[in-house]
């Protein structure tokens, strides 16, 4: 599958689920808190929205086969790209100019949480993610542990987690959170990592875990509505940073880890007395991926380099740009290995969506809105692609048992080849858009395989977005 | 015909054709010089990108409705928007802040000339005009009469007209400016202003003549290349914002104000001695619009309104923007009356043109590679659009006699009806990026009118973006 | 006596001697802690200059009856002036404007060290204590506890305390650091008096205690040299500001607050194991005053009031400065009781004494060149001021015996009478910087006051402002 | 006579006074406008105070032995300092930080015009002259031709000089402006000078006279109040930087100055139709100076040199500043040669005086309290200072007749001396500020020559600040 760069990010959540139950009990070890399932809501979502904001969105910059614009300060002074950013950093605001310095010019001035919310609505998407802290350590609420480096005390003025959750909850989507476990120069977490072992967990009882109680305890949901917090998401995005941040992550492994950041006890915390504690979801799993069960060539990292930015770069080109298309075949693939596609804006610094962006998400919008049926609530099917054409994807609705073949491309001969389905007598086939059934055939009087004859169709009556969903009842 | 609001402006430039000859000697009264014919470079081009650059670049700023974003200025100073730029400017720089305090926030920090020039090329644009000074004054080439308050004594400390002009003319593109004649806040100005006629015109030889001067004198092109000033435009825009503009404008019919303005003492040296004087054009034959001769629904106004920014503007919505199909549906009724269109993009004060105003461009590009030959070096045919069927607008090659008729829509039943060609033996159907001929047949034995059989393709095959070109060979 | 109104700001330090021993092991109780005898070095100085430099020196702005321009912050956000404040900030800077963001103009680009030092020494002064950090919690050297909120990491970009406390070590001055134990805006302080006591310690222990131990350790002197720091000027300025701070301070005595400062610990540890151990003086037995053995007319509250500024006050009037004379009289006053003055300055935020400031002290330095044998190295004598004169007063020289009478003013009879000296057949009194011996005769054979004649002199032979020492030898 | 360097800057205005009367017509001619007497509140005036004010004030930076802080942009464009400032603006503000851009920050926050006209009436100055534009061309009133660059559109959004003009004139005191003719970079001016002599004169007559005119019109005097513009001050600052401003004004001899810059016309205009026309003083007859009637050696070039600063300078010494009795040694002999010092002082630019500067006018200010009438309405006598002393300086009043001799020290052996003075039987002597008459006697018999006998006095008795005055009545 060829697929062109995207600069709308996109992270692929590939989740088990376990029969256990939810509203027990858990107890602050791997064993315990493993045991717990995830949560129905998230396995029914497919498709969110992740918003990297912050200081980052101020100087917006980046430039290719370098670490992205939300990491402008670590590249400002480590050096990862060969000065690029250290000469524009100099060039347009002098040496002199910290980096804390941004913080009074991230404005948030043109910000409009409703305006968000019913973007994201319009996009399909179902639940919002949103950094809340990242490597910068910069906080997007008011937090004593980061005083005078919040978004409240300095530049914004404002709440925004506080904002954005509000309007993405009133909106009817879950809302989320993303928040880095380290900073790059917080002294107490540096100081800690000069050894190793840390001798000290002083960054971690001193910030990072007040802050997780915190923002938790601040914005969790209301009783009986969606849960609001995915810390899945944190340890999601650290681990993808290993590959290439060697000096930070590379001689833990996970277990010592997770022992240094107190992982347990925060999660058998949140999972048993916390307000979220049976809607919230978390990535403590991670690990078994989608490849192994489907040939290995779409794996998680394949989106995850160093040469693309989640926050707001101004030095992108066009053609790093992923086309409607492109982003709908990887919702479509991530969903047929049972996975959720979080897909990334970075917004700029008086907080507008760039209108690429929106129209893209609007476009990925349009063609849920024929094809959804193919993609919320579903599960993968026996098969992920297609036995003979890889091109193919397939998603099954449990209740209704129907399977959802999506095509990346329309026939030329007007006949579709489909080799797993096994027909039978009461199959049907349909074409999501078009309204009636179609005609199929099976090939060499074989129950598995069957060609399907298209309609003539003149522009405007295709489906969107080049992405076509046959929905065949009936088939095993 | 419904077309979406746009982002990018057009402008439509309608220009009559008359046979006089270039290369003599004018005077500088208006019968001398109406009496220049229009250099047919320009004529042959029909497609330019306007560019609204400035200190209003950084605010970026305007509300639906009021003017554009380039007129923060004036919109903030004279309140013609409700109080919306006061309130933005008021809570986001602070009461105390003014205007001219921008100009050290225009940074053109990312400005890469080399990079707008690849793309103007791409889009299929063959000139390009730029704002050398719009009515806040603010020149972007270094210049005496706007001390201090240019692009190289402060912010960008570039010579933005030299560089745009030298990358978009080394990309073999025509190069033009766009100047205002007045300015709103400049004390010599309003000085002259505050009676009803002017008593002096000091602003005019102290500012205005030594700038027009200096900036042709300055950019001109080199011997034999093509000409690189369209003070057309300068007058174009004037004249546009006349209606709206009543406090400034309206009491002064034409002719008055061109006296005002020594205009042609202007213009005879401009035909005259200038090093342009062989290329030059200048719209001093505005008014003979297209509308007439086409049923009058189609008018130059219909894209000037009040409600639109020309400069960038951060606080636009997705859905003012035109879609690519209807940005060529304008071009094709613009060139099929004979007139050019000059698209406007908004680079943002860190010199970037926005990604969507990019997709759009590049996406006009890939119809022009496909269909320029209906719009380059063609003149308006007899008819302007059909007959029977307003969404089919003709044009011709005057040295090839081929005729064009370009189609809005892919009629259901694949068969084009055409009212106005008439039809002989000899004559050839062909749609452009198909590449084989097409059969038709004429209706009830009629010479005049035809009916075009079109072929079945499936998506992919189709020419793209909508508008779809049937090239007539040997018709009447 | 009366004083004008000063701007260069002093305090009163009055300390009492034991004959305990340094060099042991002190205990975290007050018992043993108090065991300890203060450093002979510092009783011996006499004069030492105070520097308040902090953001607080941008704005730099303070009215009259209010807290000074170093509570900037704090009058800003609780109107402890009418508004006065608010209304400067607002007008200044924009209603938007966060205290945090004058970080980055508080540039130093002036200060000279070496400049400083010099000034100091020829002030006369033998110790200088800077503001390591005053309440608005901005460190002056680079501390991991004020991440993003010190003098390396924003603004200056240097270490302060560290430029400072090497040249005035170099020119032979002892430092010393006045280190604000709250801070008024710290969430994890501010968290923690929000019940009375305090439910919890973790600012002292997070951030407090580890700043203290840091300076201490990073700034230390080198081995055999003078000490380097002065935490007595901790307590002292904080218990100051008891009598009109009583949110912060008023509920808790002493005793209580002590033990949530975990002052023992740390003391015990600073006289016990830092290297300072043998020569820092701290302020721990404050609170035996001068007042009782004097008549009780010079208490060191009169020069603490909230109508006064420690930082740069750009909102000053020239009639709020204390005259040369009036300093000079407030030191001899001072080390008659056996204390010590510590006299403010306050940088501007470039790193410029304000030249009356200079001038002031150049001044002080050429009375102390003529009259500080009367001033170092002394203790008080039998009595502070005489007996019937209160503008006369004695210090003495323990190794010489010699006694000495300050005088502020010139009788015009030139016969000076002094009460309390009992004269002896070989006392001879001198004056400082005339050069020869006076002759007195004692009052109706009476051994105790005696009248000397003073001598004639033309302006220009006077030793210098205002203040002449009689040196008497061989008194009782 | 040995002073010390001062920062208090002097300019000595020595003035003749002819016969011709005031009130008549004036032609555009060097004869007709010399024959014009000088009005005589200026020449009784005796003492006034300069301010030097403008966007030079924030950066307020300058080095020993270069142009002062008022040439900061200059010094950094034309490193006349070996780069000082240079390396001082890169380091402070960044290589790319326009002198511009330091209008926004000149802010007159604190600018208090009645505290001004206070001090200055307690200095005992009896006018006062700003910079209504200094040579950057900034303008401290609104002015049409330095739009944006006037104090009311950019920085501190006041009329400057209307608010200074409206307290001063208040306050009794006379008000005079200082308005540069040349501007270092209008590119108006730079462009006529390139060739020798200047081609065009579009500076002098689209700028410099519109703007002397609108100056003198908006700022004039009420009817029968003292006048309120001292233009002479205008040409004796350029006439000063003559020395070492080589490149600007070397080749022009006078003559052809002044009919470049049309001084004729406008002096013409000035003193026969101006508002102002029978009070206005100018320097026209600048030339005819003291030195020649006094042995050459008091120059007023003395003063004028390169290593001063007339604005705000941060980069000071102490040591570079006079003090009070330099300055009033000054005044003195200034006035005893028929002159007329105006003294400089440079706010910040907040508006705030420096202290020192403050204190040093209010200790003018005391000495003159005692000893004007031996200052104001007094004319240089027939001698200036004494023949054998030239440590004693005179004045005389024309109206009583008395004689002052003004002594620069006391004699140790308490007899002065005075060889000028021809005695007469009715010669009576008193000190000014003592209030007794004083003995003497001539020596050897003479009239000419006398000892004063001088009486005893201790500190605090004596007059002020080391200048003596004696008051001889009926000497010859």
């Amino acid at each position: 599958m060829m697929l062109e760069n995207t600069k709308l990010k996109v992270i692929l959540l590939v989740l088990s689920v376990c029969s256990c139950a939810l509203g027990q009990s858990y107890l602050p070890n791997w064993e315990s808190i493993n045991s717990r399932p995830l949560p129905a809501w998230y396995d029914q979502s497919k498709f969110g929205i992740f918003i990297h904001w912050g200081v980052y969105s101020v100087p917006a910059f980046a430039v290719p086969a370098a670490p992205g614009a939300e990491w402008y300060w670590y590249n400002l002074e480590f050096n990862t790209d060969n000065g690029s950013t250290r000469a524009y950093h100099d060039d347009s605001f002098g040496a002199d100019f910290t980096y804390q310095t941004f913080a009074p010019m991230f404005k948030a001035n043109l910000f409009d949480p409703q305006q968000w919310a019913n973007l994201f609505v319009a996009s399909g998407a179902k639940y919002v993610v949103l950094t809340s802290k990242h490597h910068e350590g910069f906080t997007l609420w008011p937090n004593s542990q980061a005083w005078g480096w919040n978004s409240v005390d300095i530049g914004p003025g404002k709440d925004l987690v506080g904002l954005v959750s509000k309007y993405v909850k009133q909106a009817g989507l879950h809302m989320g959170l993303y928040h880095s476990l380290y900073e790059w120069f917080n002294p107490l977490y540096d100081m800690n990592n000069a050894t190793t072992p840390p001798v000290s967990d002083s960054y971690v009882t001193q910030v990072l875990l007040p802050q997780l109680y915190d923002v938790v305890n601040s914005y969790e949901p209301e009783v009986g509505m969606y849960q609001t917090f995915i810390p899945k998401t944190i340890i999601t995005i650290l681990t993808f940073f290993i590959s290439y941040q060697s000096k930070v992550w590379a001689d833990g492994d996970w277990e010592q880890n997770s022992t240094y950041w107190k992982s347990t006890d925060f999660l058998a915390w949140l999972y048993t007395n916390s307000s979220v504690k049976d809607t919230v979801v978390t990535n403590d799993r991670w690990g078994s991926d989608c490849g192994g069960k489907n040939g290995g060539y779409w794996t998680p990292s394949d989106r995850y380099n160093p040469g693309t930015s989640w926050g707001y770069n101004q030095n992108e080109a066009l053609d790093q740009y992923q086309n409607t298309t492109s982003l709908i075949q990887t919702l479509v693939s991530t969903v047929s290995c049972g996975g959720n596609l979080l897909l990334d804006v970075g917004p700029t610094a008086e907080g507008v969506i760039p209108m690429l962006m929106q129209e893209r998400l609007i476009q990925i919008g349009e063609w849920l809105s024929t094809n959804g049926e193919a993609i919320y609530n579903t599960t993968f099917w026996r098969v992920q692609n297609d036995t003979i054409d890889e091109n193919i994807w397939y998603t099954t609705n449990a209740h209704t048992g129907a399977v959802y073949a999506m095509s990346f491309y329309w026939p030329t001969n007007s006949i579709l080849t489909l080799e797993a389905p096994i027909v039978q007598r009461t199959t049907t086939i349909e074409l999501l858009g078009y309204g009636e059934s179609l005609s199929y055939s099976t090939a060499n009087g074989q129950k598995s395989g069957l060609n399907i004859k298209l309609p003539f169709l003149t522009p405007g009556q295709y489906p969107p977005h080049g992405v076509y969903t046959f929905k065949l009842s009936n088939v095993l």
